[in-house]
């Protein structure tokens, strides 16, 4: 894709492209691919924990059981064999759902393409964290939304700053969450927290979006109750099978009220006619028996000790001056440096270095967090993670000496 | 997906939605499926005729030697390797592409999506034919475009009216053809044609998109070259794998100039990040030897003795005051009945006994085509196209009775 000085196009495309650039995260990816850099940016499951024996046998039953089904045009819905699956899946954390509510989209990217599609007219306002998951941003920006940011503290959404908004008049077409082990911010929202949102939401009339990919990714703890549970009828959930099988099969979901879901599905098929039945008939005969619970506990576990590497690694070589959070779940780690450290300048030599990260300044629509960083925990072997971790402490440390003898 | 009285969100739901109504081809679907009844609906190419062995062999060596890869996200624009061989597919319709130039995309129907949203501002005009592709008016209409209709004949889009339009100064964003075997009106754009609309449209600077998903679906005659052929700088070429292999897996892929492409990908990533590894390197592995020759072979011999069944049970059933197009490949042959004739009044009735068709009002955006009827010979066999085109027979002769009674 090598970029010409002159573009034929140039004068044709729509406002929307105005607001499209390539995401840093997806930069890093050639970048930290690199065998000999440690990548703790990217957010993949590792799914080298997944047996590739129960895999073969489950696309050899669906082939042997269901070929012709498997290779055609499926409904855009998604059957509903496979969406009563998802709902048991939801059920795992107490969370009642109709299969009739379900639309099946291409993982939970899509889920939130979709809404942003059928809710957002160019200008609507729409709340996201601050930081928030780049894949939503994206998805959201090419509606030409208007963003409202609400920080997070170590107990998700202060959602006490949205209140003030909404009462000063704010009217956002929809609430975006992440409530459990945040990406990128690894925090949980707590119970109060979300009782409180989903209270001022119902009062003010404003949908809200829970995204929960991580959920059953809990390390430690008790499981706070998803947003849907505590109010079914304003919260659009989105989930995705790729952290607890795998994000290759690409099946997500949204569940909706009827009306919204009607036309989430309209949009779908609009958009890609309909998932791959082949995919979502052996997602939905990997979920079906009681293989997936093995694969997660293994998962959970692997996944706890490389978070705790990560955090005695930090505290082993990051500066005093840095602090981070603690998740309780899920794959990142949120680092804040002090005010005078860039790690979208840094990135760089960080590579150099040996070690990748995801620049803060990714998870903000409007160029805050530089002196923000995520790091990922998922997919390195804890050795790895321990070694990344002190290269990007050495670097620090190298950043921090240049500074002061600057300002010194 | 039952509808309630009260839709919480009806004040809530971006403009576009408006626009968006449950497409008759699906709504049929459901319909159609029921054993008894004679389908002469829906467009699904007949997977029956893949040998789920080749597939199951396919699937094996994937999972096998890469099944991390399969299991884990992919690249948003597809790996380079699934790119040669679709690549190498555009080269037995004597097209050349550059593999660089290539987004994989879940099904044409996304190509057609994200070429919409990089290039279609509320208003635009885009040009389509009449009758067009269900499918790609989906897609369009969630972007809010202003249609130019232009008309088909037998030797497809009356490239002359489009010229008329650009004189009087009309300016689209781009013109959206099916060149081969048109879908729905089973006519191939003539070799005069196509270097006609390559001429109006490169000096006009206004891109063709061309959808080409029956071109290898050839019954006889000599192939006509593809739009890209003539003009690789101005054409955005949209295919896909669902007829020559499976729709199941969704591939499809859009080949454009580097800016634009560029914009496609950024899209894709923000629409669903990427298309399912697993499917992506079936696809790969699947196209990589000769077997899909073989399967093509056999397809395009099956589909050919389909539409000489219905071209021959057309002149034996239907009333000699009605017309309809001699396809020479592709899946569809497209009906014009007398004027007094409403298609989509009398679904039901037919349904009632026992057949189904997509009425013409489906193709057009602003409800032309009553008379007009979508009749697919690809999926069922020869026997029910016989017997469903007599039952339909039937059905028209009763109507022109009842009309004729009553105007008589």
């Amino acid at each position: 894709m090598a970029e010409f000085n002159v573009d034929p196009y140039v004068d044709l495309y729509a406002r929307r492209t105005s607001g499209m650039s390539a995401s840093e995260v997806r930069a890093l990816f050639a970048v930290a691919s690199r065998p000999e850099v440690v990548s703790l940016a990217g957010g993949m499951p590792d799914v080298r924990a997944l047996s590739t024996d129960d895999v073969i046998e489950v696309v050899e039953t669906v082939l042997a059981e269901h070929a012709d089904a498997a290779l055609q045009y499926g409904a855009g819905q998604g059957t509903p064999a496979l969406r009563a699956c998802l709902a048991a899946l939801m059920n795992e954390e107490a969370t009642e759902a109709d299969a009739d509510d379900f639309v099946v989209t291409t993982g939970a990217q899509q889920a939130l393409d979709l809404i942003a599609k059928v809710l957002i007219d160019p200008g609507d306002e729409i709340v996201v964290e601050a930081p928030s998951y780049v894949g939503a941003l994206s998805a959201f920006s090419a509606y030409e939304p208007r963003y409202m940011q609400i920080e997070l503290d170590d107990d998700g959404m202060i959602v006490e700053d949205l209140e003030d908004a909404l009462v000063k008049g704010a009217r956002p077409k929809f609430v975006y969450t992440v409530p459990n082990f945040h990406n990128p911010a690894g925090v949980t929202m707590s119970r109060s927290r979300r009782e409180q949102l989903v209270a001022l939401c119902r009062e003010a009339r404003i949908p809200i979006v829970e995204d929960n990919p991580y959920g059953l990714l809990r390390f430690e703890g008790d499981r706070e109750p998803t947003l849907r549970s505590l109010d079914p009828h304003n919260v659009i959930y989105v989930g995705t099978v790729s952290k607890v099988f795998s994000p290759g099969v690409r099946v997500g979901w949204a569940v909706a009220e009827p009306g919204l879901l009607q036309r989430l599905v309209l949009a779908k098929e609009a958009a890609d006619l309909c998932g791959s039945s082949f995919t979502m008939l052996v997602t939905e005969r990997y979920l079906s028996g009681e293989r997936w619970r093995g694969n997660l506990e293994r998962l959970v576990s692997m996944y706890r000790s490389r978070r705790d590497a990560m955090l005695a690694a930090l505290v082993e070589h990051f500066p005093a001056d840095a602090s981070w959070t603690h998740p309780g779940g899920g794959f990142f780690v949120w680092v804040t440096l002090p005010d005078y450290l860039d790690t979208q300048a840094m990135l760089a030599a960080a590579v150099e270095r040996r070690v990748a990260y995801v620049p803060g300044t990714a998870f903000y629509p409007d160029g805050r967090g530089r002196n923000k960083m995520r790091l990922a925990f998922c997919y390195p072997t804890e050795d790895d993670i321990t070694e990344g971790v002190r290269r990007l402490g050495l670097l620090l440390a190298d950043e921090q000496e240049l500074y002061r003898s600057l300002s010194g």
